[in-house]
């Protein structure tokens, strides 16, 4: 029932080859010209046509006084203008045959009785002409792959596999850096704002034919279509793993969400069940949210529960065999052929129990192949989740210790972790298990952001590693169970 | 019952003046050198005397090849040799009558039946000799503002509040770049290792009466006294805050605590009892440890459970409600005289309802004085939560689209974020209400991190704040509760 991406209202709207501007001005301090000014930044390839009722050029490019002018009928309005006159806007979309528009503007249904009546007064508009818009009170789309990006804030990142849907038009802004520094990008962010015309099942449903997304996530604060959404969701979970944060189930939540886009939340337990039942998973932090879409989209499926935790430090394993613990998943002990392979390479002090801890590294360079590839041949398990700590500062002092030319430290530190990154890397490709990192250290660190750049999944704590393994299992474990169902 | 902190043996083991060093060579691959390396980076001004059986000189200082050579009797020896040879050092030691020691070797109780009689022998030649020790197995100490840090690890950012005593020797070298870059620092940190002689009781006895320590940390694997640790802790508790991190309650946790320091967990159940009747706040993550300690370090007691929240993003306003829902927060609505003050200063779409939604920000500066001075002054609300978004490239951008020349951005935007720190921080000065602050971006941004540093707990993510939030409730309720029952 998911229908191709080029027949949903979405695909011009995340798409457009050409685009009416409404709003953008030389006054860098209004919403409008700000939104341009991102487009600018990422450097969208298609026609903008800005249209400004007194400006003759705006931010470099010719402006018209009225969409009525433009040479071509763009694929795309977006209003940013006073809640006033955005009908009128609408209205002469309607006559030059736009047939998808994003209101950002806000003061509808979300301010009150007065803006309800000018919300209905658009949607009837829209209808009058077959158009199909997002919005109103929203922030449109981000779509990185097309360096589309009509948001307050600059892009940053590359582009990457996670379509969020979401009712907060901050997350589609104000996660560019969030997402880049976690490994992460967007395939395509859709906004929904007050879901006058176009709602978060509509953007479920593109987001679940998109080619660049390999996982939805959702942002709920009330759903309205709640059958059609079970309905959209069942269909895209089977081959498609959904994350949804819901925030309407406590009260102080439902209350920010009704004064936020006028959403009307349900309990949490009536979320919880119906979102279980549509094959999604539930984060409970907007963390959660992107750190199980980072395991969803980038590792195979497990066989199992049990895992392996990799390690040279007693305390950081202790800990992730704790949280590992308390998420259901296991530590199996490992076979008697894995131990004697183990203990030709590490110290005598190191122990193979599960954590595998090597106490020190007798060749650091082993930490990163021949110990993972010995443990990821283990039969008794499933995953592999390793400790990383490998501060540049580390490598580098090593090296000033051991007399390398101070000139060529640089250079060698880069060699050695280009390296262990290619060889860790390797191991993703040589077995179909997960492989998930952690590290207490920054992800910006040399060696763990290139693995992220690489697509391995390395977690700020084996806290969030853990339940980013116990949301990979549940999708599955969910998957089944629906399609056993069927 | 707290001892003044002189007569504590960890005394001379946190504060010597001069140090006998056993297992340093010029050799940089033995862990003795890499611990002296980073002992000489962060400069500690008293003797090291390193004791060496060929070398003549050590590392560019003197070496000796016995301890009885040594000048003067030091005030501590840091024993890191082959376990074989560790009594024979210990013995030495006393022989020079040196009185105190960390012994960092392992392969002993933690090793079997045979290490553990290395270990008997070691705590009679200690007691022979009147001498205390840290360990072994351990890491013994981090006193950076002694400017000492005998660990393997460099230290990194300033000294700070946080009084560490770990049954891991990881989390006091391994944790000095995630506090420098969540705004804390250790005032000491102390790993106990097998507990042969000094214990984690006799660590927290110690940070209790050390003035550099605002509030405790400990990691526990498993406690041997339990008596002696819950009259110690309820010692503490009424004047300073203690948080524990424990891992043996879960049985993955407590597989991989045994075969790392050999101690014995026990239930999850019993542990959460003795820490609760202890005044002790729980942490469940090592990111909660360091959560609770900043919030319990930098904050006043906040009169109450409600909240205000300041936000100019709808979505991370709502998730910011949830997450304090969750936590047993409550969200008080905005009193007549509040909201008539904030009207003239906020933009007409804005939300006075909490989360007070500004939408935009009509002058940049009044988010980070005005508005929360008004806020602050509301009799309704015990604490303030502020959302930050100050990305410098957002400023940069606004003032490049402004014409401020090119050449004076950097510094114009430095003068406004520092201008906007100062305002901010003062109002940490001016109320007696805790402020806390969130954000999805990094926290090396310049605004947040120099409202790190100047002391004001900034979180990544509103549940954090939350959670550090409930914690500092939970502090002072579990402390009048204790004093009532005395």
């Amino acid at each position: 029932m998911t229908k191709s991406i080029e027949e949903s209202p979405l695909y011009p709207i995340a798409n457009p080859r050409s685009i009416a501007f409404f709003g953008a001005s030389n006054n860098f301090m209004r919403m409008g010209s700000i939104m341009l000014s991102s487009v600018d930044l990422l450097g969208y390839e298609g026609m903008i046509y800005p249209v400004h009722p007194t400006e003759e050029q705006v931010r470099g490019r010719r402006a018209y006084r009225s969409v009525l002018d433009l040479p071509e009928v763009p694929d795309l309005a977006i209003i940013v203008l006073p809640t006033e006159i955005v009908c009128h806007a609408m209205e002469e979309c309607g006559r030059k045959v736009i047939k998808h528009a994003i209101v950002v503007s806000g003061g509808f249904k979300e301010a009150g009785p007065e803006g309800a009546a000018m919300q209905r007064e658009l949607e009837q508009i829209a209808d009058n002409y077959g158009i199909r818009f997002l919005g109103p009170n929203c922030l449109g789309v981000a779509n990185p792959h097309l360096k589309l990006n009509p948001t307050p804030l600059p892009a940053e990142g590359p582009p990457g596999f996670v379509g969020l849907a979401s009712q907060s038009g901050s997350f589609i802004t104000q996660m560019f850096n969030y997402l880049h520094r976690h490994g992460l990008g967007f395939s395509t962010a859709l906004s929904v704002g007050n879901e006058a015309n176009i709602d978060i099942v509509d953007c479920m449903e593109y987001l679940g034919a998109c080619p660049n997304t390999k996982v939805i996530a959702l942002y709920i604060e009330g759903i309205t279509r709640g059958r059609k959404f079970m309905e959209t969701a069942r269909a895209i979970t089977p081959h498609k793993p959904i994350v949804a944060l819901y925030v309407g189930g406590s009260e102080e939540g439902k209350r920010a969400g009704l004064s936020h886009t006028g959403s009307l939340a349900g309990p949490d337990e009536i979320y919880d069940g119906m979102l279980r039942q549509s094959g999604i998973i539930r984060a409970h932090t907007l963390g959660e949210l992107f750190d199980f879409c980072l395991a969803l989209g980038a590792l195979p499926r497990p066989g199992g529960n049990r895992v392996i935790i990799q390690t040279h430090s007693g305390g950081p394993g202790a800990v992730a065999a704790d949280s590992l613990g308390r998420e259901g998943l296991t530590l199996p002990s490992l076979s008697a052929g894995t131990i004697e392979k183990l203990r030709t390479i590490i110290p005598k002090t190191a122990s193979t129990n599960n954590p595998v801890d090597m106490t020190f590294s007798k060749n650091p360079m082993d930490d990163f192949y021949r110990i993972p590839d010995i443990l990821l041949q283990e039969e008794n398990a499933d995953m592999l989740l390793v400790y990383f700590l490998t501060p540049d500062v580390f490598i580098e002092r090593g090296m000033q210790n051991m007399n390398v030319p101070p000139d060529t430290i640089r250079e060698e530190v880069q060699k050695l972790i280009d390296q262990n990154v290619e060889a860790f890397f390797s191991l993703t490709k040589k077995y179909d298990k997960p492989i998930i990192g952690y590290t207490y250290r920054s992800l910006q660190e040399k060696m763990v952001k290139n693995l992220l750049e690489r697509g391995v999944p390395i977690y700020q704590g084996p806290e969030r590693a853990a339940r980013a393994m116990a949301a990979l299992l549940e999708y599955y474990r969910l998957r089944d169970s629906l399609a056993g169902r069927e």
